[in-house]
């Protein structure tokens, strides 16, 4: 066994649970920095598990390409290479390879392409695709896909989903052939909640009542990717012939590539009405703050997304009063804080003059305290959201 | 009273002691940190506290193009604005519009500057210096003198010195009769020690044994800084006649501009022997983690320098093993700590391998740990200094 799920409460479609990994327990409906190339950019860990981090996603894509897998796998996988105790889960890097556009090349055996950084070629089919992710050594690992673009016709969209099936099934596969290979037993990794292999493997964490974890020591576990672009019976064929390959979870894929928000939310409700109730359910890829909570609501259990990072290196910043542009001159002045109802150390200490000025300047120290701000407003939501379903709200 | 200087060890020329200023005291030698625009580059300032340092430098001439003198003012001063509750020093401005070279011209009045940010005209004279030095609110401001430039015969140098002497007395001048504007009284900053105007202003602090702040409120205190080039008669003269003038401390400027290393150290031996011993000795902008240990073997109490930041944004890490280039690619695979003999929480945590990694990928968290170890490294450096000292080694 290597994760086990369990919902606790449910308020409506919502669902608050917890997902034991090798790596720690999650509290569900969780949202997952993204830490592409081994780092939260501008994030030091320490301030990360200050935040309540639980887990965090690592692109393969990115990793692949530097430091590369072998380098990841010499240090016990992720966990070891970036001094990161608690759960990760890395992409497949199809959805990576798919924004790569121009530089890229699909068969049915898998894609070409070409590396962002130096221009060399590259191959990732499922096997290989499976092969790095199960070198960088996540708790949770993606199936290999195809993220349809959009928009796409019915007999397009229908291939894609098929050769995604394809996949998966290989992804599959490979993972079960190759899991004994996960990086984890060789080099010890901190805080490991992971029993030895072979012995009596009985484990509990007080918060989560009786865990117990069944026969045989941790492995990694893969997540399978319905697809299936904006059609809802495309979508629910793919959830329907994703559940019969067999996965302990299932992500919703192929959203958020430039669809309106109203079809978004569209697809992933008839889509989520097809996962199986007990397993988790993951979104990927999305969103704003008020749809994370949304989504939240509608059933999902866990999601990613770059925009609180990625927004904080540009001056967006997410507040109780609305989202904010820190580079804006009104905000020179202004003693008060970034947002008067959140906690966070930076909230806490520092002026909106002062983050204004150090994102004027270039400093650095604006990057590290915006990512630091947003990030703690994404995880506040959530813990918020988790606290209503509770609560029955 | 503005601060209080007592020497309470000696070990050859080299001397332990404590600064009490209104935002807190000092352990000298000190190494203090540079935090050019209102932040040492990369590093949140609760980390700063935790590193352990008591006091920071700021630069007038970038703070007062950015944000600008006024804006610092409304928040209390510098400790306001950055929310830094300990202490804090400014330079005059003068070195740094030294620095600017073709975009600057020196009369009798002062110096007249473009600005390497937009290239606007402006003015700084001992006055307006002043004035800039107690909008922006800490605790030890310099006076404002002519950096001599190096290499330069005995005619230029002598009327450098004199020309910084007649600075020197109009900065005390200006100093002595607006002091009582520093922005604190009326903006409340965190964890002041300094007692209300006109209270009953017995201060204790504990480790300190009995301080006691005499009458009057706190003000800043102004240091006089000795010039003269590398002519040894000079530098007597030149701080005979600042001590004549009378400051509560003293610098050492005019050095690192070029000249050869035993040629500093010459001058700031030669020059040290004509300071007064029961005030702070500030040798300015020094040096690598051996100099600075050096200096204060000399007799040094006060060093700031920006190569510890500097280099660490350039992957040049200190250590006790020595200087390190973390973007070599010899520590790529190197699963061991920065400085296997550093506790800093960057050689607690992570490897030269993900070090490395961090680097090269150009991630910002790489600025951020550099930097973090960097400073430990010089602060731990001057801990083992005074340690030393204490003991009469």
């Amino acid at each position: 066994m290597s994760i086990e799920f369990k919902v606790e409460a449910h308020s409506g479609a919502a669902r608050a649970g917890r997902l034991l990994t090798p790596h720690g327990e999650i509290e569900t409906p969780v949202f997952m920095p993204v830490g592409t190339a081994a780092t939260v950019k501008a994030v030091p860990q320490d301030i990360l598990e200050e935040l309540g981090v639980q887990i965090l996603l690592g692109n393969t894509y990115h990793l692949y390409l530097r430091p590369g897998v072998e380098t990841v796998r010499t240090f016990g996988g992720l966990h070891g290479f970036m001094a990161w105790p608690r759960a990760i889960l890395t992409d497949s890097g199809g959805f990576q390879v798919f924004s790569l556009n121009d530089l890229r090349k699909v068969t049915e055996e898998g894609v070409t392409f070409r590396s962002h950084l130096d221009g060399s070629l590259h191959f990732f089919s499922p096997e290989n695709a499976m092969a790095a992710q199960i070198g960088l050594g996540a708790d949770i690992v993606m199936a290999f896909d195809e993220c349809t673009e959009y928009p796409a016709d019915r007999t397009r969209t229908q291939a894609s989903m098929e050769l995604t099936l394809r996949w998966a099934a290989r992804s599959k596969k490979y993972f079960e052939e190759q899991k004994e290979q996960v990086p984890w037993k060789e080099y010890p990794v901190p805080s490991t909640q992971c029993p030895e292999k072979g012995a009596a493997n009985t484990h509990e964490t007080a918060s989560a009542g009786n865990w117990v974890l069944g026969t045989g020591y941790c492995t990694q576990s893969l997540f399978g990717i319905v697809q299936g672009g904006m059609d809802l019976a495309l979508r629910k064929e793919s959830a329907e012939r994703t559940i019969e390959i067999g996965f302990p979870g299932y992500a919703i894929g192929g959203l958020s590539v430039g669809e309106p928000r109203e079809r978004t939310r569209e697809v992933v409700e008839a889509t989520l009405e097809h996962l199986p109730k007990d397993k988790p359910r993951y979104l990927m890829g999305v969103g704003t703050p008020e749809e994370i909570a949304e989504y939240a609501r509608l059933g999902v259990d866990m999601m990613d997304c770059v925009l609180p990072t990625r927004a904080a290196r540009h001056g967006l910043l997410f507040t109780s009063e609305g989202k904010i542009s820190i580079k804006q001159a009104r905000h020179a002045q202004d003693a008060g804080p970034l947002d008067p109802n959140c906690l966070c150390r930076v909230c806490q200490r520092y002026s909106r003059a002062y983050l204004r000025h150090l994102y004027a300047s270039n400093e650095v120290l604006a990057q590290v305290l915006n990512t630091l701000h947003n990030l703690s407003f994404y995880l506040d939501t959530m813990r918020r959201v988790r606290h209503s379903i509770r609560l029955g709200e």
